[in-house]
């Protein structure tokens, strides 16, 4: 009984083997410190809970409409279009289970088959699955080392575009590097897509996730938000990774085709769940902003710890929860010709767990450079510092 | 900015349409009875909501495996092992957010484009949809009236199978029919599918929703386990529709397949509400079994009801939760043509809203008869007498 060849394309998460290995290594009794997970080992903040529970009672325990409870559409429209100086309404927001179909969904909406999107490596590698899942041709753009991080190679992006081209996949704020475009560079990278007429996906996971500054998107640049679709997430903010919220937010008919998506893939999302959403985006900002405040106390010491082990150049981002240093020094000293190589030996010499470049998408040709990921969200100051300090021995010492 | 021509290819559930009409007429201060939709209006078990609280209070909100959470794995594993005479384990179980995302995923597993899929007409219209979208050939297949309900037109669904046919979807305890195969008509479908070397998705939704005989499973069949995978959702027996909890259970090969899927499509289902399941089913029965008394006593209330309206034709069906009466006599005598403008005037005539046959696939050609469908799930027993006896004082006065 064979399977269906489509399934040859289809691509996966290749960190999971990551998880494997530092869950196995902890089976043998090791102290494992995990740096390799983008999740959050903080509480959703309570009031969003109990908005939950308060939905059970009320009896909204059965369907919801396949984009959405109201509600829910009303004030994602509000809060994502006040944060964006853009004036969205509840037609163009769909619910989901989660940031990550909406990645699927947007594909299988712009994109048919033989037709080819840009999508960003480094990057999070079920970009490049779901295009090639579908009959498309995954087309990776470039980044390049900058004095304070990375940026977009943006002549490579734009030689990419051929005819057939017909969307980029655009992460500001971006995972795994933690950057984050120029005023210029997210100007450049609009002017393209309606040079082109392309669609964008504007991946803002981590848009609120920020230390310094403020955060634009790209769907406000003039031209834009007609052609943008926003992957927005309740994951990070409301620390809300395993409860399964999300939306995509965009014009009207692409808005119209994913909902009759959903309706084919999964009737709608929990219904009480969505009921705890408005009571996240409307409730007392003191939750997000005590997450927020922890996670910069990770950062920093994180940031603060690697940054100064000799040979490991890494930049210190504002944003997301991510640090992606250059490696290669201490691995040429160390004698490890690949990446991988060094991370399996750094698990097993200290218990630090974390991904590699290669986790993110197929190294670009003439790419020499060996880096490596540290999420800093899953692990208190002291377990951060205490994990840290091991590298910095073991590799000090190697 | 154009969609994807896939899109074109992509139905839906029409069903949505009467929904909007009930609410429609609803809204103009007129009384509806919600016959119309299969969700059910009872609350789910305490138990399951105080696990699901327990579970967060315990951190079970951050990203769980895609395949599921270990402890539902081997809970469904053992429960449906038990209620089929098989032999699961949890490496045959992948976890969804719902019974629905099963039927996709099936497909996607079993299908390339230019093959063949059987599926039963009337039935649930999104098998129609998903094989379409993913470039296969619908092939539905009928059913004849019986005294006592409906079967399979088996030499029909023997008919259809060429060489490229690769999978027979198979809905025993039907919707929308509420009928169920004889013993001998499942061994004819499992020999054609094992002769023909075919997969077969048993979609098993009311497996547990009955209310006399028992349920055996098309897998359970030798030489079956091993070709078919088993849609099972929590949606019906615990009366958790809006919670959106199932899982595809099959060949290991299959499964390992289907979480990849998930790992592309939503990550994992609601990391909380699987710990809330895995209490539904090893909780104490009670629960349960109180829905489906109160089913009972619907189904009871309805039927009685319906089929002693002079001119309609309503077997009993002793599981579901749905009657399927022939009103072909009735809209004669009442000048309707077309069953769509029977159910439309008799919304606005009684307030009694209810599907048709053509919301559960294309008529086959030769088709004749007038169907309707009534589910009971959503409304008590004596808004089931109420709206019922306003439907046939109407019909008697037509």
């Amino acid at each position: 009984m064979a399977l269906a060849g489509r399934l040859v394309n289809l691509g996966t998460e290749t960190a999971f083997a990551v998880s494997l290995a530092a869950a196995d290594w902890a089976a043998k009794g090791n102290r494992v410190y995990p740096f390799h997970l983008g999740d959050i080992n903080l509480p959703t903040p309570a009031n969003i809970a109990e908005a939950m529970n308060q939905a059970i009672a009320e009896g909204k325990t059965g369907y919801c409409p396949a984009a959405g409870i109201a509600p829910l559409r009303e004030a994602l429209a509000d809060d994502v279009s006040r944060r964006r100086g853009l004036a969205y309404g509840p037609a163009n927001v769909v619910v989901q289970p989660g940031g990550k179909p909406v990645i699927t969904k947007f594909i299988q909406t712009v994109m048919d088959p033989g037709q080819s999107v840009l999508y960003p490596n480094p990057g999070y590698p079920i970009y490049e699955s779901q295009i090639e899942y579908f009959g498309g041709r995954s087309l990776a753009y470039r980044y390049e080392e900058t004095p304070t991080g990375f940026a977009i190679d943006l002549d490579h992006l734009h030689s990419l575009i051929t005819p057939t081209t017909r969307a980029i996949i655009y992460n500001n704020l971006q995972n795994p590097l933690g950057c984050e475009s120029s005023p210029e560079e997210m100007a450049a990278v609009a002017e393209i897509a309606i040079e082109h007429d392309l669609w964008v996906l504007a991946d803002e996971a981590y848009f609120e996730m920020r230390y310094a500054g403020t955060s634009t998107s790209i769907a406000s640049l003039p031209g834009m938000a007609e052609r943008t679709v926003i992957l927005y997430t309740f994951s990070k903010k409301f620390a809300m990774t395993g409860w399964r919220l999300g939306a995509a937010i965009g014009p009207v008919a692409v808005a119209e085709a994913i909902a009759k998506l959903n309706t084919n893939d999964e009737s709608c999302t929990t219904h009480f769940v969505q009921a705890a959403g408005v009571a996240g985006i409307t409730g007392p900002p003191d939750g997000p902003a005590a997450i927020l405040a922890e996670l910069q106390r990770r950062r920093d010491a994180a940031w603060s710890e690697l940054a100064t082990i000799p040979g490991v150049v890494c930049p210190r981002p504002d944003a997301t929860f991510y640090l992606f240093p250059n490696v290669t020094a201490v691995t040429r000293r160390m004698g490890f010709d690949d990446v991988t190589a060094f991370a399996d030996a750094a698990l097993h010499a200290t218990g630090v767990s974390f991904c590699t470049r290669k986790h993110f998408g197929r190294p670009q040709p003439g790419e020499i450079g060996h880096f490596v990921r540290f999420a800093y969200s899953g692990l208190d100051v002291d377990a951060i510092g205490e994990g840290l300090a091991a590298l910095r021995s073991w590799i000090e010492a190697g």
